[in-house]
């Protein structure tokens, strides 16, 4: 057995040095005598770790100080429930563009909280699409408007952020953190799950303009106010330190190999290797995404016959190509290509592509 | 450097073979070709992983089937705020019975949510003893009485569990799960933070009889559904996958080690030999929970003058004896004694102690 190149949408493949550097520590971690995980939170040498992990991000990611960073617990789905919480007082109104599953998801979480207006949804065509931003139908006066810049199912992914004057912007980044430069300063929230770019699952990063915290007036449980965490550095409670160090690591990983804007030019690389492929195959395979906001981080694709799916999947195992099946809601393969995917990662995936176009097409 | 003996209240010592295991499976967990952390919880490898966790937890403390066991994130505290949204409506009363800092905290959650009342307290005599149970202020028709079994800050525990006739008991058991056995039918819902005898912080362990769940009448946001995950296997959002699984292996170590039956007489073992050091020392050192209710887990003791506080933690660190500094909320000292301290490291403290007192007595 050896590693193979696991396209898995999340938890997803982590950079191999980052997994050696946890193994390596995994007994004695630093001059601690005990695991990263078995020290106190309130301890000096973890301290020093979750804030150098800060830190870091904030460098990766230009985060300007008016913005806190917290590393907290429960995935991007139960931020989807407590932005609206804290962000805002239950007669308030936030709006949501839905561009796939995850939107819908958030929505979902949303409504019991405020009055969450749906302002645009490309979901009559399937979430091939993003809904024209001339066409949104923005809620004057609304908290914040909420929208995914990637949709890990669908595979639509906004090139751009969207203007929305001066309403805070609140982005579900799961599954594009670090995978290019984002001006922070043109959102009040960035949020995500760490399973896909960051490390493993059951931590959550949000990026929030401070101002926003504490205004929204309701009586809430203190470990549900995020104001409490940004004004205790995550630790209000006890934080995932495994998960919180392993994080760390990789930001260490993405700036000895060049920070964002490197992740960038190799997603696109990366992106277009396997577009190209896809749209090279004589329609063999075939991507349904409008070629203008095609992910660059989740690319679903399918075969011409959907009983080709299987052997297709069994043959890729065997090649050393994991995860390829696409998610339920969609069928056919979905292959996510974050940051710790190399680009030969892609080229085995697209020459074992080519091959079994070949041989069955 | 070598691994020493680690007394940390919570990130706490686990099993060394657990930590080996977890160093070994790193870069490649089964014949997955992949992390543990890397792979889809979807996929059948991990959902294997997380049911055998389940069963080998429902056999260490043989939890009947009429209970959902649930892995959730967040920490206890989050659950302190979740179990009053998903046992009761906001009409409701609540009985808590405070017997330290974190039966506060789960008040405090809880109050924002339903009528929470303290049915009975021991704060006045600085959380040293329990209220006796004749004491209690019980509410008529209240939907649950929730207590803390064992005070990690102030080293007081239930030896016995409480009756309250047919209201549900609902119990923090965050530092004392699967420390001896207990009876899972007395209580309506357990509930533990996972990083004292359980895993690495992150991961929360909810033990709930299913009837209580999904009557509460409230419209709440899809993720804070507990109903959701007990009928998704914890897999209504992605799951701490990583956590998951160490904790899984915690519970193999446990079962191969003899469960809560051998856990509860080396625990025993342990908390006489260090209290009887404690109370051999001739006044030189001090525990000042009534002997009755001291805590197996956490045994906070004090020396004879504060200023030899810092001498004692550093001559015991160099002795590799770790994290015994009081919580910052009574100072002094605290030596956490969780499953995983073996007895050998319990006498190595006791030897150091009495040393130490021979010395500056």
């Amino acid at each position: 057995m050896s590693r193979a190149f696991n396209f898995s949408a999340g938890p997803a493949a982590l950079p191999e040095p980052v997994l050696r550097q946890v193994r390596e520590e995994m007994l004695e971690w630093k001059s601690e005598r005990a695991s990263v995980m078995e020290v106190s939170h309130r301890g000096q040498a973890f301290i020093d770790c979750a804030a150098e992990a800060e830190r870091d991000l904030r460098e990766l990611m230009a985060i300007p100080d008016e913005y806190a960073v917290l590393f907290l617990q429960g995935g991007a789905t139960t931020l989807a429930a407590l932005l609206p919480m804290n962000l805002a007082g239950p007669d308030a109104s936030a709006d949501y563009v839905l561009t796939g599953h995850w939107g819908e998801k958030a929505l979902e979480n949303a409504k019991p909280l405020l009055h969450a207006n749906i302002a645009a949804s490309s979901k009559e065509g399937g979430y091939t699409s993003l809904p024209d931003r001339n066409d949104w139908q923005l809620t004057p006066g609304a908290a914040y408007v909420h929208y995914t810049p990637n949709e890990t199912i669908h595979g639509v992914e906004f090139h751009d952020i969207p203007d929305v004057g001066d309403v805070p912007l609140v982005a579900d980044v799961s599954s594009n953190i670090l995978s290019r430069p984002m001006d922070v300063r043109r959102f009040g929230v960035l949020y995500g799950g760490a399973q896909k770019n960051l490390g493993p699952s059951g931590l959550v990063i949000v990026i929030v303009r401070k101002d926003l915290l504490g205004r929204h007036g309701r009586n809430l449980p203190p470990i549900f106010e995020l104001q409490n965490q940004a004004k205790n550095d995550s630790m209000f409670n006890t934080p995932a330190t495994l998960s919180w160090y392993i994080a760390g690591l990789v930001f260490k990983w993405l700036k000895a190999n060049g920070g964002a804007v490197a992740m960038e030019a190799q997603n696109r690389e990366k992106a277009n290797l396997l577009y190209g492929s896809i749209d090279g195959s004589g329609g063999f395979y075939r991507n349904e995404v409008r070629p203008d906001c095609r992910s660059w981080m989740n690319v679903p694709f399918f075969l011409p016959d959907a009983a080709l799916d299987k052997p297709f999947l069994k043959e890729a195992e065997a090649a050393g190509l994991l995860g390829l099946k696409g998610h339920r809601a969609l069928g056919g393969m979905r292959a996510s290509i974050y940051n710790a995917m190399p680009v030969a990662g892609v080229n085995a995936l697209v020459d074992f592509m080519g091959d079994f176009a070949r041989r069955n097409g």
